[in-house]
């Protein structure tokens, strides 16, 4: 076993590069954050006054955090679990059966589907405009309704819409969703991973059942920590307390959240994330500014021969994905084949995009300043005509 | 919103007190990893160079160290999860279906019973002792499994044994319980939540079907995250791919693993852990200088009027339960109630005792110093006396 391998950990891809990876952006930490980690580090540093439940923490404050996350939300519960998935996978692990149905967008993220996989629920897809939108027809969500109830005899146990889909960036209608869900009775889960902490969530009317966001996709946070936020009347079901006993111990611990097995995140990741809480509750704020960066970014690099933007025109979200065939073309002559945009990207300073990457890429340059979105444009440019792709 | 609270989270415990709470001694991180830590904070920082599955990533080394943690355990293969918890959730949604048992010792974590109730299992006990030394009677296994088998007609699912329990630090007979469970048919889990970190496991005879561990309590990471051990046997079912497909959108992730819900700590926690580990694997070769350590703490504070020791004698783990009925006594008349002993130690520097607690107390000095341990020999050999304990 060769342990200097793990002598010097260092990471120098933040430091010395733009990233502008998408699921990274979101999840940088703050200064604050960073110097609350170097508080927090030890394992279970956050139970040094624990009385038995993580949520009910007064120091550091993260009863309150919970309350004011909720209300930053415009929900009445939350819970921090270890991530999205989690979240997703409490919710149907409290909510479906086995061969019950789920319903979902076509763009929903993989975890949607091992969650229910995991249950053995089965998902039942709406259905996107295919390309080059992508846009996920919310309004059919009733229509596959009907088809489970049709075919099952049941109504779906569960919907669930992706806000911000991880694959387009679009921005589903998420009022329409749980209205439609509202009027059929059916509980519905807006997944939030690409939308809490970047937007306002607290207006959305009427609210979903459960919405769920990730800590290091979106609210500047370590990994691995996530948001399970819902309604009230979802509480008792959701969150019930264990009734278990030990035949012989006589043991129960009716005050340990079954479907969250307890405590979740004793450490680093909900820390930092409390710690970025008010920088989050300030930059949601700003999103406008963010959307408009990321229509310039898109404008700017459309001017590359064949570059087109995929998904919803214009953008409402930073996530942007690209068509790129002249950046593919290349790439069939070049002896690096698709790695050479990669590589010539991180020799002008950018990183982030997939490494082999080039019909179609995904970037991000949520918080990034403009004078670094120009550094991003100029890149891709200066690519381009280095390989004799017009820039119009 | 009062945001000030979140602005400055700091935690002095570890600087200015001397902190024997057992659950945190092994989870206090080494220097290696608080420097990781900077490096890493950011939320999905080791998935710069992914190409799709965390235990796959090189850079930083984390499928190197998957081999290299399996290596130290002695088993075939590891997945590092976000705790324990989910480390024994994952085994029981594996291979139990609703309705089946699980045998787990009186002393098994509350964990494992939730873990249980969240898949509809049932869960019978293996006796302990009882007072004073409260043992597992891991011999009795077997009769519990005949029980089972008489009662349901099936063998029990799953039996679990927890290697050192939370509550007296008893080091249980793996290897006897192991033996018994492959007699049986039964696959085994031993829950090493206390003892892997500290002790070399590697040389275990047999190997249990699977072992579990805690980042946050034994292995010198940040929290949330755990270890998943294995023998090979167990990979294909208990780390299966997706099969489920979208209907419209024909998307599947045969590489994702379900029971994982795809990959699972991507940042702080698993550096942390990865940073740890050439200390941890040489710490684990001192373990018998713990023991001594421990057993003179013991000693030491046994002298105090009506101080006893609880658990197997001698001690063979640094958790240590003590009766204090003398304490007790002075609470009952102390106008700060149970709350004095807490308070008086902090006085002298020394926290981590549940607040309150006078009738029976648990601490440890894992990893302190000689000197550090004669400070909280002499502070509660002085509270004692300053309230007319005898200290012989």
């Amino acid at each position: 076993m060769n342990l200097d391998r793990y002598r010097r950990l260092v990471r120098d891809t933040e430091r010395r590069y733009i990233n502008v990876n998408p699921i990274q952006r979101g999840g940088v930490l703050t200064p604050e954050a960073k110097k609350a980690l170097i508080e927090f580090g030890d394992g279970y540093s956050v139970c040094d006054f624990c009385e038995g439940l993580l949520h009910e923490v007064e120091k550091p404050p993260i009863r309150q955090f919970h309350e004011d996350l909720a209300e930053f939300l415009g929900m009445d519960v939350v819970r921090v679990t270890a991530g999205a998935r989690y979240s997703k996978e409490a919710v149907v692990g409290a909510l479906c059966e086995e061969g019950d149905v789920m319903v979902v967008d076509a763009l929903a993220h993989y975890t949607t589907f091992l969650a229910a996989e995991r249950w053995g629920v089965g998902v039942r897809e709406v259905p996107h405009t295919g390309h080059p939108e992508y846009r996920v027809r919310v309004e059919e969500y009733e229509r596959v309704f009907d088809e489970v109830e049709d075919e099952t005899g049941d109504p779906p146990a569960l919907a669930l819409l992706t806000h911000v889909d991880s694959e387009y960036g679009n921005l589903a209608d998420a009022e329409r969703f749980i209205k439609i869900c509202r009027k059929r009775g059916v509980p519905c889960v807006l997944n939030c991973a690409y939308t809490m902490g970047r937007m306002d969530l607290s207006r959305l009317n009427p609210k979903p059942d459960f919405m769920i966001g990730s800590g290091h996709k979106g609210l500047a946070a370590c990994a691995p920590c996530g948001v399970l936020a819902m309604r009230d009347e979802w509480a008792d079901e959701v969150l019930r307390g264990s009734s278990i006993e030990g035949d012989v111990s006589g043991r129960s611990w009716p005050h340990k959240e079954v479907e969250l097995l307890g405590c979740t995140v004793m450490g680093a990741p909900i820390v930092t994330m409390m710690a970025s809480f008010p920088h989050v509750v300030e930059r949601v704020k700003r999103w406008e500014d963010e959307v408009r960066k990321t229509r310039r970014l898109v404008e700017e690099l459309e001017r590359i021969e064949g570059v087109r933007q995929l998904g919803e025109r214009p953008k409402r979200h930073d996530l942007v994905k690209l068509e790129t065939p002249g950046f593919h073309r290349i790439a069939r002559e070049h002896p690096r084949k698709g790695y050479f945009l990669y590589e010539e990207l991180k020799e002008r300073g950018i990183m982030g995009i997939q490494p082999g990457q080039t019909k179609a890429i995904k970037l991000s340059v949520y918080g990034l300043s403009e004078e670094q979105v120009d550094r991003v444009i100029e890149a891709f440019h200066g690519i381009a005509e280095e390989h004799g792709l017009e820039v119009s």
